[in-house]
C-alpha cells in the first residue's frame, strides 16, 4: 500500500501552514460546488477504516459518505464492539488493523495525542477525527470551508467563539485554523471555563490574533461569525456560578438579543449535536443567519478534500 | 439531489391508491422472479441512510441488501450509537443526515407519525419503515405480494389476521392494503387487545371489507390466508384473561388443529420474528402451508421496488 | 443463487483432506504476494452476510476486508442488534437471512457444531468462524499459510502449542490442520488446562504426530514454531495451582529465556488478542521472530482464498 500523499497524514491544524489548509478548502469547496459530480473513482480500490474509541453519528457518518463518494471501501469499528474490551492495548488494535493493509485510519479517542501517536508507528495515512482534548481538524477545516461560502476572505474577519472552551478540541483548531488564515478570535467563556493561554494558539508570525472576553456583549459586538461550542450539560453541576443549563443560558446562549450585538450579516455556528435553549435559542438555530446545516453539508466536501489530498496519485 | 420519484415518499399505506399499490407489486414480483438479474445499476451512485430509533434485523439488512442490489450505497444508523444519545432531537438528527446529501432516508422510530414529520421537513425521500402503533407500509406490500404469488389475485380473498391487534402498525398496514386490493379481512384478537374501529380501516369506496372477530374458528372458517401477528410475550401479564404465553397459545395459537377450520389451500404467514409455539406451533411454522420465508424473500424484492420507483429515472 | 463450489461449506479442518488445504494455502498465498492486485472482481455481485452471535474485531473485519477485496457486497449482523434478542432461535434467524438470497453466511457463535447444523438446513455456503470449543479453521489456515511462508515446508516441523488448550478451538483446529500437513504438534498446558486425548486429533494416516507436555522447556527444545494460546484470564482463578496471571506468566509466558530452548529461527505465533506480559513478554511480542502481524494480514489472504473457493466460478 504505497501513499502518494503530500501531506501524509491529518493530526491537526497545528502542523498544517497556510498553504496547506487553502488547498484543503480549494478542493474542498470544489467538492461542495452545485453540480460537482456526486460520485468520483478517484479512490476506488481503496480501502478506509474509521475506527471510533468514542461514539459519534455525525463524524463517522460524514467520513462514511465522503470516501464512498470518492469510490473507496469503508470498514467501521466501534470500540464497544472491539478487542480493546478483551484487553488488547489501544496500539495492538490499531496494528493490527493495519496487517490487513488499508490505506487509511480515521481515529477517533478520548486521549489526547492519539492520532499522532499511531501515525509514528503505523505506515498507513492516520486522520485525526478528534483526540481528547487536543485537536478536531476536519471541524475546523469544515468550519473555516463555511466562513470562507459566506464572507469570501478571512483577512481581517472578527470570529467569536463562545461556550465550553475548556477541554474543547473543537475550539482549540478553530482558533490555530482561523488565526493561520488571517482572522481574528475572540474566545468567550466564563472565567471557570476558560482555559489558560488559550489565546496563545493565535499567535501567528508572532501576532497575537486571539483575545479573552468574558461577556457576549464584549465578544459579539462587531462581529462577523459566531461560533457556538457545545455545553457538556452533564459537567455544568462542577461550574462556579453556571449551575444549570439555564444559568448558562441567561448569560452565554445566543439569542436574538445577543445577535444584535454583532454585525448586521453575522452568521451564526455550531459543530453539534445542538443543545436548543442553551447554546442557541431554537429561534436562532433555524434563522436565516444559521449556517448549521451547511456546517455539515461542507463537512462531507471537506472530508472528501481530506481523502483525496491524503490517498489520491500525486498530481 | 434530484428526486424525480413518481411517489415521493413511502410514508404508510393510507395514502396510497390501488393502482400505486398494483405498480409497486408488479415491479416487485418481477424482481422476484427466479431468473431475473441479483445485481442492477439502476441506483448505482445514489446514497441510501437506514436510521433506525428501534432495533431491527430484518427489516434493517432487507433495505439494505435491496439497496446494495440496485447498486445503491447504504449508510446504517442504529440510534443507541447515535446522537440522540446526547440531547439532539430527532429532527435535527434527521436534518443533519440530510446535509450530508442522501437520497433516501429509511426510518423506524417508536413514535407515530415519525416518517410523515420528516417528510414535512427533509428534501430527500423519506421511507417508513416503522412508525410507533401506526404503519409499516413495506411490511403490507411484501404480505401483498406474497399472497398474490400463491393466489394468483385478491378479490374476494379472506384473509385472517389474529393476535396482537392493539398497537400493531403490521396489522393496521396490512388491513388497509388488502381491503383496497379487494380482499376481505377478518381481525381476530381477545377482546382485550382489539383495538376499537380497526375494522374502519377497511372501508374502501364506501364499503366495509374488514370484520371483528373473537374465536379462530369464527375467524378462519373457509380463510384462504391466516396471518399470525407477532405476541409481544413481555405485555402479556397485563392482559385479562391472557395472563401468559401458554394461555394465549391455547386461544390464538395457529395449529394444526385450527388450520383445519381454514380452506385446505390456505397459506400460513407471519411478519416475524416468530415466537415457536406461541403464535404458531411449530409444526405449522415448518409445514409447507407456512409462506413465512417466502415473506422474507419477497421482502428484499418489494423493497427494491419501493427504492426504484422512489430514487429510479423517471420513465 | 446456485453455488458453484468444490468445497460447498467451510465448517472445519476435519473434514478437509490434505490437498484441499493445499489448494487453499496455494491460492491464499498467491493473494498475499507483493504486487497481488488489491482489488478484483471475482465475486463482483456476490452478497455474503457475516452473523457473529461472538465479539470479534478482527476476524469479522478481516472476513469482510477479504469479501471486498474480491468485489462483493458484505451485510454485518452482530447479535447484540438482532432478533435473538427477540426470542427467535438462531436458525430461525439464519433461515430468515437465507430468504434474503446472500451466497454465504459467515458464522460465528458460542455453541460447539452451530456452523455444521446451519450447513444441514441452508442451501448457502456457511463459513464456520469460530463454533464454540470446536474448531476455527480459517484461523488454522492462516496459521498453516504463515508457517510456510517461513519456513518452506511443513514437513517434520515441530510446532510447539503452548497455553489455555481447554476448549480452545484454535488449538483443535491448529492439530488437525498442521498434523494433516506433516508437522510434529507438541502440546503444551498445565495438567489442569489439557484435555483428555487432544494429541488424538493429530492421528493422521494411523501416526501419532501430536504429543503432550507440561513444561515450557520440554515442548519447546528445538521447535521451530511457537505458538502461544490467548488466556482467557478471568477463567485462571478456577485453575488449580495457576492462580492469576503472574503465575501463568512464570511458567507459560513465552519470555526470551523460554525461547532460548527452541531452535534459533524458529517463530512465534499468536492468534490475538495479546495480552501482553501474560501469554508473551513485551519484548517478545515485538521481536523479529514475532509473525503476529504476518497472521493478521495473511489472514485476509486466506478468506478471499476460501470465500473464492467456496463462490467463485468454477474452473
Amino acid at each position: 500500500m504505497s501513499n502518494p500523499s503530500r501531506l501524509g497524514h491529518l493530526l491537526g491544524i497545528e502542523s498544517l501552514s497556510r498553504e496547506q489548509i487553502q488547498s484543503l478548502l480549494s478542493l474542498g469547496t470544489s467538492y461542495a460546488a452545485p453540480g460537482a459530480p456526486q460520485r468520483q473513482t478517484t479512490l476506488a480500490g481503496k480501502t478506509i477504516i474509521t475506527l471510533f474509541f468514542e461514539n459519534s453519528t455525525r463524524t463517522r457518518t460524514s467520513f462514511e459518505i465522503a470516501a464512498r463518494r470518492l469510490g473507496a471501501d469503508v470498514i467501521s469499528i466501534a470500540t464497544t464492539a472491539s478487542s480493546t474490551a478483551k484487553g488488547e492495548t489501544m496500539m495492538d488494535t490499531a496494528l493490527n488493523l493495519e496487517a490487513m493493509a488499508p490505506d487509511a485510519i480515521v481515529v477517533r479517542h478520548s486521549k489526547s495525542g492519539t492520532a499522532h501517536l499511531l501515525s509514528r508507528h503505523l505506515q498507513c495515512a492516520i486522520i485525526n477525527a478528534g483526540d481528547g482534548q487536543h485537536e478536531h481538524p476536519s471541524q475546523a477545516l469544515l468550519d473555516a470551508a463555511t466562513i470562507a461560502a459566506h464572507k469570501g476572505s478571512f483577512e481581517g474577519l472578527q470570529v467569536a467563539i463562545v461556550g465550553y472552551l475548556q477541554h474543547s478540541r473543537v475550539a482549540r483548531s478553530n482558533v490555530m485554523c482561523l488565526t493561520k488564515l488571517g482572522c481574528h478570535v475572540r474566545l468567550c467563556a466564563p472565567h471557570s471555563l476558560m482555559p489558560a493561554g488559550m489565546d496563545e494558539l493565535g499567535v501567528v508570525d508572532g501576532q497575537r490574533r486571539a483575545s479573552l472576553h468574558y461577556t457576549l456583549q464584549d465578544a459579539l459586538t462587531d462581529a462577523d461569525v459566531v461560533m457556538a461550542l457545545r455545553v457538556q450539560t452533564e459537567r455544568l453541576g462542577d461550574t462556579p456560578r453556571i449551575a444549570d443549563a439555564a444559568a448558562y443560558a441567561a448569560q452565554y446562549g445566543i439569542s436574538a438579543r445577543a445577535m444584535a450585538f454583532a454585525k448586521p450579516d453575522a452568521i451564526i455556528m455550531h459543530p453539534g449535536p445542538v443543545n436548543r435553549g442553551v447554546e442557541l435559542t431554537a429561534d436562532i438555530a433555524d434563522s436565516s443567519r444559521s449556517v448549521i446545516l451547511e456546517q455539515v453539508s461542507m463537512g462531507v466536501a471537506m472530508r472528501m478534500a481530506i481523502l483525496h489530498q491524503l490517498l489520491g496519485a500525486a498530481a
